[in-house]
């Protein structure tokens, strides 16, 4: 298993909003939008692990826009870190207003992804290899994201998360 | 606008697990809990609104067990504290096998809810009364959990993160 | 196979009714209704019989308002009496309108399912109890439903309908 | 309003039993061919009607043999008879085996529907003319069927469901 | 294998345009007629080959008009001739405005579709026998297509096109 | 209204092969991959004319592989050319083995959409300008496909087909 490239990961995904998906102001129901959220961020990591995959955590999610009925929504995925069996996933969702063309910021977040085989169970991923400036910085700060998810999840305690100490330390 | 009971909020939905719902091992997908995990939270704020209510917020949710085809998906969701224009609502995921009876844990979220007016305006929610010592103690900890997510959103900084700061004060 | 308690197979389910729901007058469809119907006193008798159950039959029903978009339907379903091989379910509709909480009642039917095995074969299920006067009471007079079917059904002919019978005979 | 054929009203629809369409055994759920059945007898209602159209009732349904997956199921409706403001439509199902052609009887189905004005309110609706014999049995019956529905319904009592009293007359 | 008539691969569909169905104008979109095209010639094509079938071309459709929610769409299949593994079905649609019964054709198409074993490996098809004037001009007219789409398919060369050729000839 | 670039309309969509996606054999049915390719190309002609646009025709489509279930799909759009009040738009279709990443074509189908404004009625589209030698090629060719859906269509005659006439003059 050699490392695979953080680019080779990338996927994209354009929807666009039919009545079904909205709710009493037609607007884009938010979840359908995590509902498509997580089909993009699995391939993603489908294609970071080429192995079956099975969405693992979320992390928090702020819905910063309504997206209106007829919107075109894309869906951005990208892997950024493999920790032995699991991988993490940064989806960037934006939306495009059909008349102006004008493309505006919906929401950003990390899924995670444990790699399992036929019986379901977990399997080693080969690492991910971050190549420009901005796949290293996803790659280094993927650590931070993991703690707090260890945290919130009960895996550590406070006094094991060693970014968020560091983060308090001057406000004490 | 006289205040609700937080139980007048309580809301359940059973779901069965058909062949669409699932991945490739027949487990339930991810991305289609969190539609049900939306869809119910959402009418959980309805009830306590009384308004159309958009989705704002997902904190972290961790999937801890696959829930198998055919399984019967249990979804109960309950509206904890309201904050000005938005609410706060719980859903816990359980699971029951079929042959068996046997009940699972799968996991446990809280969504946040703006109400809305027909123009999608924010408006003033009256506020939500717990009964319960369980009720009680969801309504306290809402306050940590809405300050986490205002630090993850970049709308508050640390400093101003009391229950964070008294957290990792000891841990310095 | 030991009895189970008929409030062990109480199920809800908590809809929401959206655009493709609908027919031409914003209401929703009596065919999506029945769909809805059928899974929730389905999930129902599989709590009774803890197997596969298939519908077997659905006795008349009416639909009593009409349901508008947007409302929170509420589907109660309960197993009321086995008869050897298949179960009975009543299941109750009721809805809630958004903006006042009101709570209207749609329609109530009966709906039986056979118990099989994974060949398809119908399997004997364990009888259930009735607990409460209201169990008691459809447990009581789900001899007089299973009558109308099999008359129905022309299983059975008018002169061996007894309940049918004794109900004309006053008027003859 | 001149009278319309019953012929006229005839619809047929032919369906694939698809993956999401079963249940743990492979075979049609009973809620899908319901909702299938709602669908194919709200045309055959409008094409008697030329109106918007709501379901009131549904008659006994006994369903008879599973359908496998990929069956071919087909639909047929006619209206059979108009009673002011409501229109009565039979719905036979059958289906087909792939490999054989060999077909056979599912259910058979009596639908009620009203017809409405946009807003909601019955309106009169033109007679039918039966033709052929078999029509025209379909025709008388339905006074049969109609009794015993209003009996059902509570709106008549047994003293007045005058077809039900002749049946059990002999039986006293 | 002995030869089937024509008129036993006949199948009709009838639908309703449901929002879901719709685009922003309100109308039928155009995929998802197609999807239901294909669903409905793949049925006749089973009945012609008793088979598994896969959809292997679609030639040239062209919407003739737009199709409006709440109509009512008639899909029309019957497969035409048989060429070694594969057989060519002919699509007629159409559909009604719900208030004037009116029926406006919107278009017509010919799919072709490959017999297979449950290898997904092709098998001759026994031939189809037309029957009626309108049977045989489809049969003769078949070579035809079939000619046009080896050639769009880059199977033929224009040299090898015998009837596009004589087409040509004449304005040479 | 000045002229767009070709790349401004480049549209990828990459969609996995759910249950209910699938035939007998656990392959993609064409009709759901026409419903797909159709509302891929929909977004590129929208971004070309900012337009609400309705589907014209779909050109010959050949199905070269069938592709099994949990594979990727990638769709991807681009408009060619504007021609008055339509557009036409290039959709190729390959799909990738989830084990393997190994990527095979699918096919390739041209689709025309005509711009409508809000009654339905066709309005002028400002040209697109083709930069690189593969849009300028497709432009150059886009003439060529008209003229043979013009001559599909009964829109021009034999000998109107200045194209297929040379095409074939070399052959008489």
């Amino acid at each position: 298993m050699s490392p695979k490239k953080v680019s080779e990961t990338y996927t994209l995904k354009t929807e666009l909003v039919l009545p079904n998906d909205t709710n009493n102001l037609g607007n884009l129901m938010g979840g359908k939008l995590l509902h498509w959220m997580d089909v993009i961020s699995a391939i993603a990591a489908q294609r970071a692990t080429r192995r079956i995959v099975v969405t693992k955590t979320v992390d928090f999610v702020e819905f910063k826009n309504s997206i209106p009925l007829g919107a075109i929504v894309i869906l951005e995925a990208v892997a950024t870190r493999v920790f032995n069996t699991s991988v993490e996933v940064k989806v960037d969702v934006s939306y495009e207003i059909l008349n102006t063309g004008e493309k505006k910021a919906s929401n950003t977040a990390y899924f995670t992804f444990v790699a399992v085989d036929q019986t379901g169970t977990p399997i080693p991923i080969s690492s991910l290899e971050p190549e420009t400036e901005a796949e290293k910085k996803l790659y280094e700060e993927a650590s931070q994201r993991r703690e707090l998810r260890l945290l919130l999840a009960g895996r550590i305690k406070a006094d094991e998360a060693e970014f968020m100490k560091k983060l308090f330390e001057e406000y004490k």
